[in-house]
């Protein structure tokens, strides 16, 4: 059961940030969007990806691999639209 | 090695969205944030407390219980100056 609860967890984890990169893009309205906050979470997800990397974990490689090309397209939105 | 990186990992991704937090409430300024995102988060930080408290991992309920306290009040934030 516990599992099973990861699992949800970890790829609601990375999927949850699509509609924040799909509206940043199709809005570009990031006024709202801090900064520091998603430049703290891109150095957080890059983080736990060298961690899964380090220990050889592919539910961590993956999950924070997708995570992190999500997280850089918001930033990327952020810097451009500002 | 390997510890200091998660560690520093699990830390920052507690931390992180405190500036969009604070961001949030002194600018009131929410119409760039993503509901659905900031309700989907929501639900993966319940979600990783959820199997914090299934196993017993006492870093796991300590770093979600905290980001479930500021998650809320982003989604607070949005609901209130939409």
């Amino acid at each position: 059961m516990e599992i099973y609860v990861g699992y949800v967890a970890g790829m609601l984890g990375t999927v949850c940030w699509m509609p924040q990169a799909w509206k940043a893009w199709s809005s570009r309205d990031t006024s709202g969007l801090s900064l520091i906050a998603n430049l703290l979470f891109l150095l957080t997800v890059t983080l736990w990806l060298l961690y899964g990397l380090l220990v050889t974990d592919w539910p961590l490689i993956f999950a924070n691999g997708s995570a992190l090309v999500i997280v850089l397209s918001i930033v990327a939105a952020k810097l451009k639209y500002k």
